[in-house]
């Protein structure tokens, strides 16, 4: 089953893709509708008007989820190109939802950055509500993946020693186009194997497998739900593979006009064009 | 004026203080009644049925904002004790609701640290959506002040590079009990001078003041607002003067029993007691 939040007529609707349409459902996103207990019968059998896949505008997949929960320094080829060391423990940090923008959005460049970044990413959101969620079970929380780009303005990330400044600037975050249950990726026990790929202006940047994560799906559900209740309808960004900008020689960044495409295999692709935000 | 967010027959209502005590509004809460744009009148004026200060239930005063920011190394005392260098730039990190607990309510210390810390701060909630606001405009989105402790978990605060892990457990960060408005503290215009104390069972571990923040209240707004919008209800907690349990030879933590009492001059106190988290 493939969901995705969708702008229409003037507010934004949960729905279910079907072929070449969406079918709408009356949920205003999908975090809304993965609060129901029963989402997954009601999203696989419910549902109104259609809209082509063709005419369709895409919304952040989860527009104010409870929380966002980020991973650094999760693939080892990102974290030798930022010369770090490996961790022991997953790195964590936040982004605030006035971040996420939808999958054909624009970035919005911030006036006050010029070391903009790209970070393809797996993405997951939370079905179920989780605390104190064994590593064995903890697959039975996640409601599906998805592609995030957590896109970083480097100069703000290295201001002081915490990456959040750097991490939440306003829409700057494509986060979709859909949501991708399991069952659709093979064994929904285990975290997918998947590629993943980031383009700038059609040159690839970054090309991994999910496979590659130093902590996989279950073990990062269960280590957060052993801090602070998850909700359905969070989201969780895994981190990202080798091959960023400031980890090029010479250093690469992002500017106005530059298409950003984030794809991983199976679960579609984030398409964003750069722009320079407007003066206040 | 004092508004409150308090537990009234199974749900939380907001409340303007009137002497001995609190009128309810309709609103759910305070972070609610902030989101009308003419909740000064409104917050002043209506109201309904009364409770006696003696006997109501605090809940978080602003039980779900829409984002959390918190300063760290924002006192030279603290920065001191930390051993870190004096930073350029405010270094901001995150906290989830879920951390959020009323000015009564038990502070939970979770199973899996034994090393949790008291952080006693001068909170403020925004009043009014702000982006890009200049430092001279800044103090205008400011809804009123309140009591934070940003109690820690140093053990996972430090497990990776990141602070977030430590400082956002489940039902460990007390706030409230009331919003005061700028007007109640002396120029409006400025960061409130107020004495600042943490007390455990009694014994005074730190006693400072709120002009000795390093980034006062509007370069914080100002700050915050070039990064993303600030929007009604947000709660910013602006770091911690010197004396937490950690800084000290020998070190001290907080264990079940213990009662945490958190002062700012002028704003009222938390009183919180410290209890072992029920295993799952």
């Amino acid at each position: 089953m493939r969901l995705a939040t969708l702008r229409h007529h003037g507010r934004t609707r949960a729905a279910r893709r079907d072929g070449d349409s969406y079918v709408l459902f009356p949920h205003s996103d999908v975090g809304t509708l993965l609060g129901d207990p029963d989402w997954r019968v009601r999203a696989a059998t419910g549902g109104g008007a259609t809209v082509p896949v063709s005419e369709v505008d895409y919304a952040p997949l989860v527009p104010h989820p409870n929380k966002i929960v980020c991973l650094g320094l999760n693939y080892a080829s990102h974290i030798a190109e930022m010369g770090r060391d490996v961790p022991a423990y997953p790195t964590l940090f936040a982004k605030y939802d006035g971040a996420l923008i939808g999958a054909r959005d624009d970035v919005v460049l911030p006036a006050v950055s010029d070391r903009v970044d790209w970070e393809a990413e797996l993405g997951f959101v939370v079905g179920r509500t989780a605390r104190h969620v064994p590593r064995d079970e903890a697959m039975d929380h996640v409601a599906g993946y998805t592609v995030v780009n957590d896109v970083t303005a480097r100069d703000w990330q290295r201001r002081t020693r915490e990456f959040l400044s750097g991490k939440t600037f306003e829409s700057t975050t494509p986060v979709g186009p859909e949501l991708v249950t399991p069952d659709e990726l093979g064994d929904p026990g285990a975290t997918p194997d998947l590629e993943i790929r980031c383009e700038v202006d059609g040159e690839v940047m970054q090309r991994s497998r999910t496979s590659d994560l130093l902590f996989g799906i279950a073990e990062i559900l269960s280590y957060v739900s052993d801090i602070i209740t998850l909700h359905p309808g969070d989201l969780i960004a895994t981190g990202t593979p080798g091959g960023v900008g400031d980890g090029r020689d010479p250093k690469l960044y992002l500017g106005p006009g530059q298409v950003l495409r984030t794809v991983v295999e199976g679960l579609g692709e984030l398409r964003n064009t750069c722009v320079a935000e407007k003066s206040a």
